[in-house]
């Protein structure tokens, strides 16, 4: 029946220069202490720190910084920055950076009511009952997490990469410059495109049916993307480009798309992030190397009309073609005409990473036994998805 | 640069019966005292009025009614439900009903702050600087204004009918149940689905270019509608399409696809106002004999390219054929595989409506000279275009 509850007040200020007195005046309404978090240097060197710092004083907000956030985020990072927010009474925490900052950010910002160890949340031991008001600078479209309540955090003590969601860590207002993402290299241009159809991916190939408006939705999103990621990677100047992206990368993961289809569980993302927490890859790179082989090892009898749609709708396949001949060459299309554009490694094996802690990933994903997601996996399924992947 | 603030902070619930304790605590939240706002007496056929009241009677709250609301809202009533407000020093408004009761609601949860004529709030005479909250229960699929800022209110001593946007007014709470539209008659179906069709339409022949992804998108909601509209038409108590039309009622016009390709005139809906100021006539039904019209008359070798891509990505019509020929094509699809269908009178004349009025529609509509639209339009145009209508 597709019940739901939407429910998405974050802000958006979509565009180039609208920072510039929007920012300090949206931060101003939540607090006067805020605390910056940002990743490596990258905003330095593009002149968005400065821009930021300047409108920041204007605004005479009394401002902290946080800048150790790792790519794959580590509970420690966050613990030291949650201190921070403690001892110097941060009211307003603003994350300059893509998913792994703003991902982070929003633990921060319940670390600031919790004196223990963040991880705490991630494993369910304590829970997030309060958070501070979080605003985003996107400097990378990709994750999304600008625009929705997860984050993912790595342990790498435990070699564990976790989820984690809670409305109260929604931004309440994030900015979209494209232009801010101009300086983003090619090979996160790929990942993050990479990132985001997989948000689409997931979703669409649900084993729930959901509403068909979203079906068309999540096609036009696709087509969008894997239009765009092309253009990006190969002229990372182009606004257009960067603009559909960026607003994709919202859309692609903010709930919209998936609320009707509860549960909804993404097993490309449950295994890339075994790889994530194993080798420290980067997850687009993670999910595109799975994808491709995770639908060929899904696709059956029972589930050949999702293929089928997204042939004939997203890849303009003939539609009178046999519904089976038509998924198989979906998969390759998506293979040839997205994959291979974007020019990532496309075995693990490349990436020297064997077949020695496979059993151990399967262990840690089908902990619980079996996982119910597009496709029922257990163990023994994941070792086989994983192997074809070497 | 399609420049834009995102905010759509509206909570929906959706789904059957999602009325039941949740209606009465969201109300809750906002106050204890309720103006209930209906129009005729269909909530009390389809159960829908005892559901309400026992809700809010089992959360203890304080409701006053006022049920005169009509098909084209006029500014008379709305006053006097404004008045209510003021006297009874309400704190919520629930609305219950279409686009007109929820429309009406706006302007009287703004009418509780303001001791004139809520008209001149639709004329700027004055300005809307506090509203009372407003809640929301869908009747019928059709205006989106269970998810925007906007309001149009009829004054029938002056033939006139306006538009009004506050963002004070966006409803915060809306509750769309597909079910409660199954009593909604064949006639209501089809103008509501001819209404949705026109939001999306008119955004999306737009002369302003917006993002490629949101192009999609609405793509996908057209073929949504186009699908669903006669599904609901003739079988009104199927579900998916109840849901489908439902949702994509609200997506239509919440802002979503629009925000990025301002100033975006929507010519039909200027037209159509004019049509139910002078004549009462269903708007639904106004914009289904204009929309055909309208875009025959506006083709022309600089905007085919919109046409074109409406005809192969909404109409699958064959993207080989010359751009010319896919046009005329896909606006002929619309009037046989769309308008047709849904069988409403498919002229002004059978309406008994002649040319009497058309120069006087004409000069209002053109008050301020040309009308910038998807195309430019002058007073002969107006009068050009409701003629091919009658």
């Amino acid at each position: 029946m597709y019940n739901f509850i939407y429910e998405i007040p974050t802000k958006v200020y979509f565009g180039e220069n609208q920072l510039q007195s929007n920012l300090g005046s949206e931060v101003k309404k939540y607090g006067n202490r805020v605390l910056l978090v940002y990743g490596g240097g990258t905003i330095k060197k593009i002149d968005l720190y400065q821009k930021i710092i300047e409108e920041l004083q204007s605004f005479n907000i009394e401002t902290y910084e946080f800048s150790e956030i790792e790519p794959n985020p580590r509970h420690t990072s966050i613990n030291e920055a949650a201190k921070i927010c403690r001892e110097k009474d941060i009211e307003v925490i603003l994350g300059v950076g893509g998913g792994s900052v703003i991902d982070s950010c929003k633990i921060i910002s319940a670390g600031k009511y919790y004196d223990g160890d963040i991880w705490d949340f991630v494993i369910k031991k304590a829970e997030i009952k309060k958070a501070l008001p979080i605003i985003t600078v996107l400097t990378l479209a990709a994750t999304g997490s600008e625009m929705n309540t997860t984050s993912v955090i790595s342990n790498m003590e435990t070699s564990e990469k976790k989820g984690i969601k809670s409305p109260l860590t929604l931004p309440k207002v994030s900015f979209l410059d494209p232009t801010i993402t101009y300086s983003v290299s090619k090979y996160q241009t790929a990942c993050g495109s990479c990132d985001i159809l997989a948000h689409i991916l997931e979703t669409y190939f649900s084993r729930n049916k959901g509403l068909y408006m979203l079906d068309k939705v999540m096609e036009g999103e696709m087509k969008n993307v894997i239009k765009y990621s092309k253009i990006a990677y190969n002229e990372p100047e182009n606004y257009d480009a960067r603009a559909n992206l960026m607003w994709a990368s919202s859309w692609a993961i903010n709930g919209f798309t998936r609320m009707d289809r509860q549960p909804n569980i993404w097993i490309c993302h449950l295994l890339e992030h075994q790889l994530s927490a194993f080798y420290d890859i980067t997850h687009g790179l993670g999910l595109a190397i799975l994808i491709p082989r995770y639908l060929k090892y899904a696709l059956n009898e029972n589930n050949v009309d999702t293929y089928y749609n997204f042939g004939v709708n997203v890849w303009n396949i003939d539609s009178k073609l046999p519904k089976m001949e038509v998924a198989i060459k979906s998969i390759e299309y998506l293979e040839n005409l997205f994959y291979k554009d974007l020019e990532l490694t496309d075995n693990l094996s490349k990436l020297n990473i064997n077949d020695q802690h496979f059993k151990e990933m399967a262990d840690r994903i089908c902990e619980n036994g079996i996982v119910e997601g597009f496709i029922d996996i257990d163990k023994e399924d994941v070792v086989k998805i994983f192997k074809k992947c070497l």
